[in-house]
């Protein structure tokens, strides 16, 4: 019979998988010696037995859990739920990884009509026996049989009311019994069966509903998105109560052994006397800070201070430990590694390297990457969050926080009233209004739509497809559930969580300070993936090298033709008929472009600057209003009708897959050419005056090596051409993004023609998946909840088919051309598990936008770490 | 030195690589002593010296050219341009495949002002020296130095006029002198240089100037088609001249050894005397039928049919031949396999077998499977066609010939009238009308489009991406250049080129016959793939099944949903809000889906049908006029402007990456569960009434396992019900559509969910490019006339890019599932090359629209017998 529950005494810390977290710290705990309540863990084995025959807990389980009840009787020298001297448990759930949503606790189970007279005689303490059986049948209730707990209150309400007293502690032995009458009354109608009186009994129902909360939904869901298998299962421990609820000598706490929000190195605990462990959370009475604690039972403090300096090093890590003090003699019954803000995250790891607790790189990998976020960007207060009600929800699409009147157009967003602009999704047409934004909402788009990869490269909060708002653009208004929303009226966004309220909530700054700059800097220690950064103007890119971005791996020239100076000459150079035409438009863009690449190359400096010539269709730049058109057509001495015809014609059914990237430059080279005569041109310019310059060209949307040969040739060509006019040449590199599938499928063919492969992971997924990012919002939530997708691939790569096209470019471009340079600069390049990802596919760098360049930083010197750890 | 250039003695038809065809063919002539005037060819390796040197003659091919001259000299006992008993050349160029616009032929060099002098005196004619004098000056001009032809006619209608003569045979020796010098004069003026007199730079300039036709566009297109090695270069034959048109005892002529049209087993061919070869193929005189001959020179005239049978008997194959009568002596100056119709190769290669000259392995060989269309389809008399000049030109999306009145919309368009519909692109909501239609002319979409996509599956003619074509809808009519089309005016559009002709050309009907049964039957002795049909009708049925189709590879289920009987309850299905009312709708269909399928699977009996469930995005099923949209809010007791938004709500950026397949299934899973029941109800039925079923269900558009895993259980719960109420059992078989790339890079994963799968290569081929088989026809023009496509991927599969994901494909599946079953039913199942390809890959069958059964079946016999003989 395969052994599947484990008393304390055996195992250790080590034991996570089969005993869960807090079985294991319980075990390791006994093991040192400190003072843990006896008891014993049933094994995550029995919950994945559990599963697998059907939710049924069998013969095998339950005569060990038997034994090891009897075990504890024995030792503990009392009966479970006997007539004298009870023994009573706690029964808890216990997980490898912490998880909410799952079940979590019950006290004093054992308790019945008879073990509760025991207890009183032995506690000569009537009302905390009673107290204590009608906490349980509260609790279990609650949890075990799901009733709602608000029942039990308005009894117990009713009977503080008729004793005129304001707090349950005022209620008597008596009041207690009369509650205990009545919640059972309560449990036989809501279960149709009788309170469950054999502790036994009481004991299986709970382990089995442990079990089963295994897979409630709140619980599939964390695992969902924190990617965490279903099957492991969960541990439940079940341990000898302690009593912190028999008076003045008792109580019971929880406390961090350094401050979790701040990373002070200081205790930072609450505790009450004459309470048991709910009365800390539950919010009825305010618990004490702990300091209190030397004056009121000065023994006992002392002895726990040493119990957290003892854990702290023994785990080498700050501790969150739970205690109850059971008349004057303290108990743990738990530890784990704390919970904490990144801010303390970061605190914490460099004061225990400079203590010489742990090492540089442990530290490095104590820091989740993406909670740096926080650290960048304005956030709420969470006190002040903490008393708002979200109106609704959309995805968390750029981090930060904001508050503002709503605006439905950009053209209403004017400078610095901070206005949100709410849209159905923007366009490029939108990015004047977006910068002047405080924050922007969509209602479409997913993590990857136009307003996300904007408000990224801007540092802006941005939500996107936030789908449940019903937006009248025409009434300007928009209406969540029952809540119309005007513009003018004031709303906040937390671009971290993706939630949407009303009015406005009090905010605080980012947090940069010293420690942060040392660990930052620690990370460049380590890591061996370059990182770069997503930038296409002069200011993402002081951003981003603040940051320590180390090049630019993705500058894209489209934003730049949005400009009031620019888009008319684009205008005219799309709508030409002949290339004469279009070669005067573009004589025209040449000068406005080469300012852009000037400012640009002179912040960078001599880090790589990888341009990305034209990709979007040419319709995206086109006026659609009747008025601009015939602005145009004058302009460009066309027939309104006629221009309105080919901007007609230019509209395409799937424009992602359409007339876009490199495929425009085989129709219209001169569009590339001038592109990179600007760039050269720009170059040579800082060269001139001194400043190195590294400039990378690369060619968008390849699929085919002929369209790469035939575009290069023609860019090549005119590079030449401003070397010879200039009498000036400097070096540069030439290369493709790999976005399209059949790109990394004949990756061979394409390396030879190309110097460097940047993935384009956003348009690769959509590619590869067939999903298009504006349109798979509609479906990507529903395929997350049937658990049909682990993850929206748009946000960590899909390492199963995207990641084995990838793997197969890879391969075979180093197998053609070994010193080819290979990135990665779709949105992906910021995401950690992602960049792990493409440490071990062995890429030179990945490139994300500014504000996730230190979340990079730490992600790619964990991969190294992790990877040297093997 | 390398050798370069090789007499007629050496060599014979199998250095074919070298020598080119015509060379090799004459060489091999010579080598069983038919009288061939002696020369020798320049090979295509001293071609490619030629491009390698950068289109430079080298001194090494020169030389070798000039001993070769040297013998010839010697053996003909003549001097090349000498001043008596001159030696005159004709030179021809000869790739190793036939290939026209290349520089085709120079007759009489070595003409100068002093050899004409001496052949004036040798042939006892001078009126024939100098018409050969100023032919070959003419000929030299036009083909070497391309001076246009005309402004050398002028000069000769002159001059007859002058005469009173109406043809060049009524001008004397003194006319065609004067012709020399005004010819001499015009190349002046053209060129700038003096008419070449030396003989042996005239020889040089016209070799190289077909090295230079190589790469002329024509030729280079010619090669893209038909994917023919733009390196391996041409040959050049330089041959002594022999004069037909030395009286009434030479002559000349052309001679195939069967009818080319219809495959007679009967010489058939023409011949002039007193000609040169030109005259017969210029058209100004008339020439005899091969038969005269027997009257006017009954001795040649029986050497010459005892050459024909040689030729046959030793090529084994019908040949087209080119001779020239020299003063009654039989010269043979060309031989090759003859081109022919369709309905001739099937013809020839049937009556060769039976012969006894062939085996039917080689007979099958012997007919380009793409040529069969001609017999399925009406056809243009091509004499009538011979008349007309195309307006403009498409894609040949689907093959025959229609003529008719124009309709500009589907409902334009009546009962039986022959109209010819002529839309930007088709629509789903168009079929009823293109069913109607004599045939279907599109502005945009290519090969793969809507509208091809339905035409071919109707056998109906079809162009599309005609986008020459200015269409005015408002105004119902169209431009094309400077003709407008009103509505009710009539064109003519062949399918088979893709020409659209102004007018009504007459037709004549498809040729099948006994002998192509006949054919047809033996290419079922030697294939191995099964050769399945894309059929959503019994009509499709019944077509491709009279064609030899073995199955059904693709039914589609939503060109049924079309029907006005059927798409409100589609539409209300849609628009529910609840899933109750989704089933109301749903319930309705049932019925109406179920009688769909009950007729097609009596009509295919035992022969496997797959049915593919629901694939496109919901609103294309949606109304999109506000009446429409008024009836359907009034059936469902929906607000106008709810229903209206809901409508736009479903409107997709990139539908082609949108919400559809079984994406809609995962989160409207009903619907496939009412057609799973549909197809079951209908096969029961059948089985029942004691029809044999092979029901196969098809989930398209999966891309990850858990997709198929969660729609599969759905569809087999609903199979379960229906097998339940019915008390009824069948075997059936569930798998899924291979078309996303993801789902090949997966396809282990998925093929252990799958019990078959079909590779959808349209979608395929659109995702792995990114292409948007709507949008792509913009930029695939160009892309091929700048060689960056050799061919269309929506026509032939893209074998380096799709293919290898294919193969990738078929590798993990088999891996996985030795014995899964593997089909195509993307267009390509109807195209010889990618047939080709799929036997190559393993695949078990193709599938193909009806009209393309016929095709599918030879070229799957060739893939076979191509294999089997390595």
């Amino acid at each position: 019979m395969k052994k599947l529950v484990y008393s304390f005494e055996m195992g250790d810390k080590s034991w996570r998988d089969l005993l869960g977290g807090k079985g294991a710290n319980l075990a390791e705990m006994t093991k040192i010696g400190l003072p843990v309540p006896q008891g014993f863990t049933v094994s995550t084995e029995a919950c994945k037995e559990y599963y697998e025959k059907n939710q049924w807990l069998s013969e095998n389980v339950k005569s060990q859990i038997a034994v090891h009840m009897m075990k504890l009787e024995e030792s503990m020298g009392k009966k479970f739920g006997g007539d004298e001297n009870p023994l009573l448990v706690s029964v808890r759930s216990g997980a490898a990884v912490s998880m909410p949503g799952m079940m979590d606790t019950v006290l004093n189970l054992g308790l019945n009509d008879t073990s509760v007279e025991a207890l009183a005689r032995e506690s000569q303490n009537e009302k905390f026996a009673w107290d204590s059986y009608r906490r349980f049948i509260q609790m279990f209730s609650d949890v075990v049989m799901d009733i709602p707990k608000y029942k039990f209150d308005i009894v117990l309400e009713r009977l503080m009311e008729e004793k005129g007293c304001d707090s349950v502690e005022g209620l008597e032995a008596e009041d207690f019994k009369k509650a205990v009458e009545e919640f059972k009354g309560i449990y036989v109608k809501e279960t149709g069966n009788d309170f469950l009186t054999d502790p036994f009994d009481q004991l299986l129902a709970t382990v089995e509903a442990v079990f089963k909360s295994w897979n409630n939904p709140r619980a599939i869901v964390y695992r969902d998105i924190n990617g965490i298998d279903g099957s492991i299962g969960t541990a439940v421990n079940i341990q000898s109560m302690v009593f912190g609820n028999l008076g003045q000598t008792s109580g019971t706490g929880v406390a961090f052994t350094r401050n979790p929000a701040t990373g002070e190195k200081k205790i930072f605990g609450e505790y009450l006397l004459d309470a048991q462990g709910e009365d800390v959370v539950a919010g009825i009475r305010t618990p004490k800070e702990i300091e209190g604690m030397a004056d009121e039972m000065p023994e006992v403090y002392k002895e726990f201070m040493d119990v957290c300096a003892l854990l702290e090093k023994h785990y080498n890590d700050m501790q969150d430990i739970e205690f109850t003090i059971e008349k004057g003699k303290l108990y743990l019954l738990q530890t784990r590694n704390g919970k904490r803000t990144a801010q303390a995250a970061i605190k914490v790891a460099v004061d225990m390297v400079e203590e010489g607790l742990i090492s540089k790189d442990e530290a490095i990998l104590r820091v989740d990457p993406s909670s740096i976020n926080q650290l960048l960007h304005k956030n709420f207060d969470p006190k002040e969050l903490k008393k708002e009600r979200p109106l609704t929800e959309g995805l968390p699409a750029s981090p930060g926080a904001a508050s503002g009147r709503v605006a439905f157009t950009a053209n209403d967003i004017k400078q610095g009233k901070g206005e949100i602009l709410v849209r159905l999704e923007t366009s490029p047409e939108d990015i004047e209004g977006m910068n002047l934004a405080e924050g922007i909402l969509t209602i479409h788009g997913g993590m990857t739509s136009h307003a996300a990869v904007v408000a990224r490269g801007m540092g802006k909060c941005c939500i996107s497809g936030c789908s449940s708002i019903e937006l009248d653009e025409a009434a300007k208004r928009m209406v969540i559930g029952d809540v119309v929303i005007q513009e003018g009226d004031c709303i906040s966004l937390d671009g971290g969580t993706g939630k949407v309220y009303k009015g406005e909530i009090p905010k605080r700054e980012g947090m940069i300070d010293s420690t942060f700059e040392k660990f930052m800097e620690w990370t460049g220690e380590y890591k061996s993936l370059g990182i770069r950064t997503n930038a296409d103007t002069v200011k993402d890119c002081e951003t981003a090298i603040r940051f320590g971005a180390e090049g630019i791996g993705l500058c894209r020239t489209e934003h730049m033709f949005f400009d009031e100076n620019k888009i008319w000459p684009v205008r005219e150079m799309i709508v030409s008929k002949t290339s004469y035409e279009r070669e005067q438009a573009l004589a025209k863009l040449l000068p406005l472009q080469k300012e852009d690449f000037v400012g640009i190359f002179k912040t960078m400096g001599a880090r790589p600057v990888t341009v990305r010539l034209l990709d979007p269709p040419l319709h995206e730049f086109l006026p659609h209003e009747d008025d601009d058109i015939e602005k145009l057509s004058k302009d460009m001495n066309i027939e309104f009708r006629d221009l309105k015809n080919r901007i007609e014609g230019l509209k395409e059914f799937n424009p992602m897959l359409g007339h876009r990237g490199c495929r425009l430059a085989v129709t219209y080279p001169e569009i590339y050419e001038m592109q990179a005569k600007a760039i050269m041109l720009a170059a040579i310019e800082n060269k001139r005056n001194g400043v190195d310059v590294s400039p990378e060209i690369m060619i968008p949307l390849v699929g085919e090596v002929n369209e790469l040969t035939y575009v290069k040739k023609r860019v090549q060509g005119a590079i030449e051409e401003v070397f010879r006019t200039e009498d000036f040449k400097l070096e540069y590199k030439l290369g493709t993004m790999i976005e399209v599938p059949r790109a990394c499928v004949t990756s061979d063919e394409i390396a030879k023609e190309a110097e460097f492969f940047s993935f384009g992971t956003n348009d690769l997924t959509q590619i590869t998946f067939g999903y298009s990012r504006d349109d798979s919002p509609k479906f990507i939530g529903e395929y997350k909840s049937k658990e049909i997708l682990a993850h929206d691939p748009f946000e960590s790569i899909d390492e199963r088919g995207v990641g084995r096209l990838m793997k197969m470019s890879v391969d075979l471009a180093k197998a053609e051309k070994g010193n080819i340079k290979l990135g990665i600069c779709g949105e992906h390049g910021g995401d950690p598990k992602s960049i792990e990802f493409c440490h071990g596919l062995g890429l030179d760098y990945v490139s994300c936008s500014p504000y996730r360049v230190p979340i990079a930083r730490v992600a790619a010197a964990q991969a190294e770490i992790k990877s040297k750890r093997g």
